[in-house]
């Protein structure tokens, strides 16, 4: 199948890659619209804004079977689930997982492919729908550029997403703070639990790109107002309450998870939770709705669960448990993706929300693309469109190390080849011959310039491999291990390392985090996404590198060890000429400038 | 007419005090529903959930006559209102305003007033609904106690109404704190404008009750970390952006105040504006949902349209412009209150946010008890349930002065009692006597305990002054008399002060803001609300005193000039023991311990 292009270089999605093909609730509904779309590389938003989406109980409807009492709108085409008012089915859909080579400033497409991919599925006749986290507010005034997908693979509408949404991250927000709140006035008052003014580890999160909130000494002004102690601000992506909500079962794990939370030490250095002050069961409350998975669609209309968005760094980088769960009871199969690539992302996803859900995935695909694929061979992006088989044969070494990789975890990845108009055939050729001899099947993706159907290929790749033996997936290492062995299993396993190296600071903290009988948590660790290695010129599939650890943090309440190999930022900064400068609405209420 | 008390002492409320009769928009859908309600002095949540609110759909059509389209749902009994969507009529319907005497711990009932009039105005035939100020979500946390009305004159659902609602103050906040980082980020890069960062004085703010945060350092850390100076936080209340809102007429106007905005001064001693800044522009975009106002409903499904909620002392307290105007274009009558007693909340109503609207009251309704008579007349708190009709003559120099204040408006209120079990005859009697003399009407209210059937003598007394003449409503001062010459005829007009008295700060101030052509701006007097007078301890009507200014802050954004005569608080702190400390969701996701 192809495009038709129209007299005015529009193009026109064909009525069975609109996502109106499979319909097993409503099969009645089928509706013929053609929706004709601006032509590929126009600005996404003009591209979002070109499609008439559908009302959101019609999403629900007709491709969830879920009931109008069972949504709980936010407008006309966003809402919230209520899990409580849900049916489900007994038997749980398959997940796809999508993950990606090493990421670089070429753009690899992780999150189009996602919906591109959902798109297909739902094209060639199979129910999906998408789950991805939702983007940070903050960012959006820093660097131009929303978080919903891009060309004809996107989840709208992206405004919204982009922007409050429906108010997960400042209830996430107003819960952090009530609790550093809480420390403060317990301190003020008397301070009974004898905290360590000078040991507190909670700070304060904004969800706002601000580097002046780093580092604040806060309660000044003499006695009425407080006890003055450092502290400062994260951005709210990066607060453990983010992390807790992505990996709770239900509300009231949330509030279990809440109430583990470290908050710091007290005077005898021993830690002292959040349940100690008393505050998980209003820290919840302010989270009741944040919990519940929101609902919106992609641009052929097929469902997307976006809900919770965890850094990948210092977090897990996936999207929310319970939405995963949500989308898998609701649809036969689910594509979901992870953050940063195969070694951070897919790692976490599985060692840590995949471990602690139970829920497997069916198969993965990991996305990668040719001039990618040069970068990681050392071409400099200014020449990647130049055709050279050589670089992108050496590149392809980051290419095998990530299958490889997943075959560990029992998972052999379809490769889907993210194509772009440089792209030689040559090139591609070299790559299949990678992934052949690794026994990883291969498809080319166009879902950018043509949507669902450009995905068609790795759909029916997808589909061959989910008609297959369910794969018998492993976790990486044992939670039962010594924290330095799992981590030091993860390095020489995935990253190629010969050894890790605990500074002095991180090995006393290592043995304090085994002596208070956290050591049997998995381990999240925080490293460049840039190379296989914590050196992040380090392209290719660097090997015998030594992984330095310089920081153990313990997140009793999201359940893991935060193992720190390198440089984190938790709160950005806005660039020197910030986005929000040009961000504005137009005589029509619209908004410009955002993306 | 009078309750039914059923066998397990529930008390039914008939169908024509429920909000069914006047439907002049959908008059075939009248129910009968008969709603039991827990008895009069049950916790108000507990009455609240008792009732099955209607789908706010119904709501807005039934009674506002708002299509499906132009209503923005916000789950399944809350929502925005679309304006651009809403056809309204040409002729405004008319505008109660609700106050009330000087307040006392004892505690006068404005809210519940405005929600029982509300109801008793439908109930006898007229389409009335009500316009409120949102409630601070940081309050919740530290004293027990909501902000929805109370017993059976009260706005649902009130939850959602007391946490995060539809998110207004969660875009304040966000917009607010953009601002703040654009600030510092200008400073960072190379501050181009010359700003001198120790005479910022654009703060940050945050919807918690955290004085820690009052005063703080930021900008520490280094060079990548910004420019150390000193700042703080208050409440977002506070955010001269709450003021903004609540008096734009429109997104565009919101947008020119929001420019206006001064954050500080330059090198120069000159004051910068946010549009030099170039931040309106985004911070109008994470206010483009915020600026609509919302909509639920009271207990018997009258429309409550709350929408915005300013500080009454360093702004001027009344709930936004747009939701009045869309009220008044909506319903018939309209009753709408503004904080505190008449002379804070009534001025302000009148000099700022009539005064720039255009939006004039056809009737004043001054909310008054026997008990805060009797404390204005010097009983204490514990002595206020014995007869004591001495005191409440003593104390009703404090109601005469309202009315009279009131008077000079050009408005004669009718003073509604609101009406406990201990009041005596002979005390009321007393009252009347004292409004009688005044010319002003009075009536007994009794809402609390029986909903809009308890306040329907107060509507009628209403509906009598709005059938009769449209008053002549004057502005208390000329914006063109200088600013001192402004504050000073607020103060001996209302207040029975002899002069004004300007510290040297404030002079210097003052001078200061006329220089910059700010003199024309109506004046906000930020003084406390517990007595006519600077001093909180002078009850009653006390004269001849001086009213003393410590400070002047120019709110160019907002569009007046705040005279600061006593200590204000800007960021609360929570107390010893936190309400939040047992707040928690029960076994079946219901909250505990909020309300």
């Amino acid at each position: 199948m192809s495009l038709v292009r129209c007299s005015h270089s529009r193009a026109t999605i064909p009525a069975s890659a609109a996502g109106m093909v499979n319909n097993k609730h409503n099969a009645v509904l089928v509706e013929t619209t053609m929706t004709t779309l601006p032509p590929p590389g126009s600005p996404d938003i003009d591209i979002a804004r070109a499609v008439k989406p559908w009302p959101i109980f019609e999403v629900a409807q007709r491709k969830l079977g879920i009931a109008h009492h069972a949504l709980i709108p936010y407008g006309h085409y966003k809402a919230k689930l209520d899990l409580a008012q849900i049916e489900t089915k007994t038997k749980l859909g398959k997940l796809v997982l999508v993950t990606a080579i090493t990421p670089t400033p070429a753009g690899e497409g992780k999150t189009t492919t996602s919906i591109g991919l959902t798109d297909a599925l739902n094209a060639i006749g199979i129910n999906a729908s998408v789950c991805l986290r939702e983007p940070s507010l903050g960012p959006c005034f820093g660097v131009k550029g929303g978080a919903a997908g891009g060309g004809r693979a996107q989840a709208i509408p992206m405004e919204d997403l982009n922007l409050h949404f429906n108010g997960d991250f400042h209830a996430i927000t107003s819960a952090h703070n009530l609790l550093a709140a809480l420390i403060d006035n317990h301190i003020h008052w008397g301070n009974e639990l004898n905290l360590d003014p000078r040991r507190i580890t909670w700070r304060r999160v904004m969800d706002m790109n601000d580097r002046a909130l780093r580092n604040t000494l806060v309660g000044l002004g003499g006695p009425a107002h407080g006890q003055p102690r450092e502290s400062g601000f994260d951005i709210t992506v990066a607060s453990e309450i983010m992390a807790i909500l992505c990996l709770a079962e239900d509300r009231k794990d949330l509030q279990k998870r809440l109430g583990n939370i470290i908050i710091g030490r007290n005077r005898d250095n021993q830690p002292v939770t959040a349940r100690e002050l008393g505050a998980e069961g209003a820290m919840t409350v302010l989270l009741k709705e944040a919990i519940q998975p929101n609902l919106i669609q992609t641009l052929e209309h097929n469902p997307a669960l976006i809900h919770g968005g965890p850094f990948a760094n210092i977090a897990h980088g996936c999207n929310s448990v319970m939405a995963t769960r949500t989308a898998m009871a609701l649809s036969d199969v689910v594509v979901t993706e992870a953050g940063f690539g195969a070694d951070l992302g897919a790692e976490k996803f599985i060692d840590i929300k995949c471990r602690m859900s139970g829920l497997m995935p069916d198969a993965v695909v990991l996305v990668c693309t040719v001039r990618a694929l040069k970068m990681q061979g050392g071409v400099p992006k200014a020449d990647l469109d130049a055709i050279n088989v050589e670089a992108v044969i050496e590149g392809s070494s980051n290419l095998s190390r990530h299958i490889k990789n997943l075959q560990q975890f029992g998972l052999t990845p379809l490769v889907a080849i993210n194509r772009f108009p440089t792209d030689d055939d040559k090139e591609l050729a070299a790559i299949k011959e990678v992934c052949l001899s690794l026994g990883a099947p291969i498809e080319e993706a166009q879902h950018w310039a043509e949507g669902g159907l450009g995905a068609k290929a790795v759909a029916e790749g997808v589909k061959a491999m989910l008609d297959g033996e369910k794969p018998d997936v492993k976790f990486l290492y044992d939670n039962a291990l010594p924290i330095d062995d799992k981590i030091r299993t993860v390095a020489t396993k995935l990253y190629g390392a010969s050894d890790v190296q605990f500074n002095i600071a991180a090995q006393k903290q290592l043995d304090e985090i085994q002596a208070l009988g956290f050591g049997d948590l998995p381990i999240c660790i925080a490293k460049t996404p840039y190379s296989f290695s914590a050196d992040p010129t380090l392209l290719g599939a660097p090997s015998d590198h030594v992984l330095p650890v310089r920081e153990l943090r313990l997140m009793a309440g999201a359940g893991f060890v935060v193992a720190i190999c390198g440089d984190v930022m938790t709160m950005p900064g806005l660039p020197r000429k910030p986005a929000a400068l040009s961000i504005s609405l137009d005589e029509n209420g619209e908004i410009v400038g955002l993306f």
